[in-house]
C-alpha cells in the first residue's frame, strides 16, 4: 500500500519571513463560546512558508498561477541527496536519473534550521551549471527544503522561471522520500497571483 | 490515461462572499517593471471560495485543521446526481453506492449561479435523514457545488462536524466527474486555523 508524506511546514503567526517581507498574521476573530462558530482572518504574502513561485514572481510575464493547467503541479518526482553542499552543482550522475517532465527535489537537510536565524543567511545555492542542466532536461518543476536557489539579484530564480520551471520553496522531510519512486502532488490555490501558498504531498 | 479535472472556483476580489463574512482582498504591492519582483498581499477568512470546513468551525474541537492526517483529504470520490432537488433526502440506492470511508459529491448544478445573487439564497439542503445515513456509512468527507449543505442555525453542518465528517463547499464542475470512477486530492494548507481555502483536483 501507498504511503501518503506530507512535505509541508506548518502555518502559524510566529513562521520565519524571508527578511523584508511581510509578516504572516492569522488572527481568530469569532470563537465557538461566545458566537457558535470559529472563524480566522489571514494576512499574508504568497510567499510565506512552503509556497510555490510561478514564472510570473521574476519575469515580465502576467500569467497568474491560477492560469496553469493543474497537470503542471504533480506527477514523477526524484529527490536528489545533496545533503552538506553548500553549492549544489551539476552531476554526471544525474543525466541517467532526471527525466523530462519530473519534478526535481533537493533534499539539503536545512528544513532542520527552518526556524533559526541562519536559515536565511546561510543556506545552500545551486549553480548556473546545474540550473542550465534542468532547463536541458525541461523538467517540470524544482523543490528545496532551503528558503531559495539562490540569493540576490535571483539569476537562478529568473533563469528557471523564464524557462517555465516553477520553484517551490521552504519544504520538509524530503529526507523519507530518499531512495523511493515517489509521486508528488503541489496543487496551489487557484489564486490571481504569482504565487502561492501550497500543501505538498508525496505518494510512495 | 487517467484525467485531471479541477472542482475549484478561481480566487479574486470580485469571488462572491457568504453574507456577513469579510470580502476577500487580493492586493499587488510590488510589481516587475519598478522593484524587479511581483508581490501580493491577501487578506481574507479561510471561508471564501472552494474551501474546507473542519469539526473546529462549528463544535467545541479545538484541533485545528494542520493537525489532522493528510489521508483524511484524498480518497475514492462518489459522486451523487441530485440535479434538480431542493431538499436532498436519502435514497435507497445509496446504500450500496457509498462504502465507508468514501468521498461523497454532491452534484446540484448550482455552481452555474456562483456570481448570481440567488447562490446565497436559494440553494438546495440536504436532510437530516440523509445526514444521518452519511454518518451510519462513515464518510470520509462530503462536498457540495454550493455554499452550504444547510442555512442557519446550520443543524446539518454541526451534525457531521461532531461526528469528524468534514465539509468542502464552493466546489464547482462535479458534472464532469458522474458515472466515472474518481480519486479527489483536496489537501487544506497546514494552517493553524478552523478551515482551509482549498483546491480541489480529481483523477478520473
Amino acid at each position: 500500500m501507498s504511503n501518503l508524506i506530507d512535505l509541508t511546514h506548518v502555518m502559524e503567526n510566529e513562521m520565519p519571513i524571508f527578511p523584508g517581507d511581510d509578516n504572516f498574521i492569522l488572527k481568530q476573530d469569532k470563537f465557538f463560546d461566545e458566537n457558535k462558530y470559529n472563524n480566522f482572518m489571514l494576512k499574508t504574502s504568497m510567499h510565506v512558508g512552503t509556497h510555490l513561485d510561478s514564472p510570473m514572481h521574476m519575469t515580465k510575464s502576467t500569467m497568474t498561477i491560477d492560469q496553469y493547467s493543474i497537470d503542471k503541479f504533480c506527477g514523477k518526482a526524484i529527490v536528489l541527496n545533496v545533503l552538506g553542499e553548500d553549492i549544489i552543482d551539476y552531476k554526471e550522475e544525474y543525466e541517467k536519473m532526471i527525466k523530462n517532465n519530473d519534478i526535481v527535489l533537493f533534499y539539503t537537510g536545512f528544513d532542520k534550521y527552518f526556524k533559526a536565524k541562519e536559515y536565511f543567511l546561510k543556506y545552500p545555492v545551486i549553480t548556473t551549471n546545474l540550473a542550465e542542466f534542468l532547463i536541458s532536461k525541461n523538467v517540470k518543476l524544482v523543490g528545496f527544503d532551503t528558503p531559495s536557489p539562490d540569493y540576490y539579484p535571483f539569476s537562478i530564480h529568473k533563469m528557471l522561471l523564464s524557462n517555465n520551471i516553477f520553484i517551490i520553496e521552504n519544504l520538509c522531510n524530503l529526507n523519507l522520500l530518499l531512495n523511493k519512486t515517489c509521486e508528488v502532488f503541489c496543487f496551489p490555490l487557484k489564486i490571481k497571483a504569482d504565487a502561492s501558498l501550497l500543501r505538498v504531498v508525496a505518494k510512495c
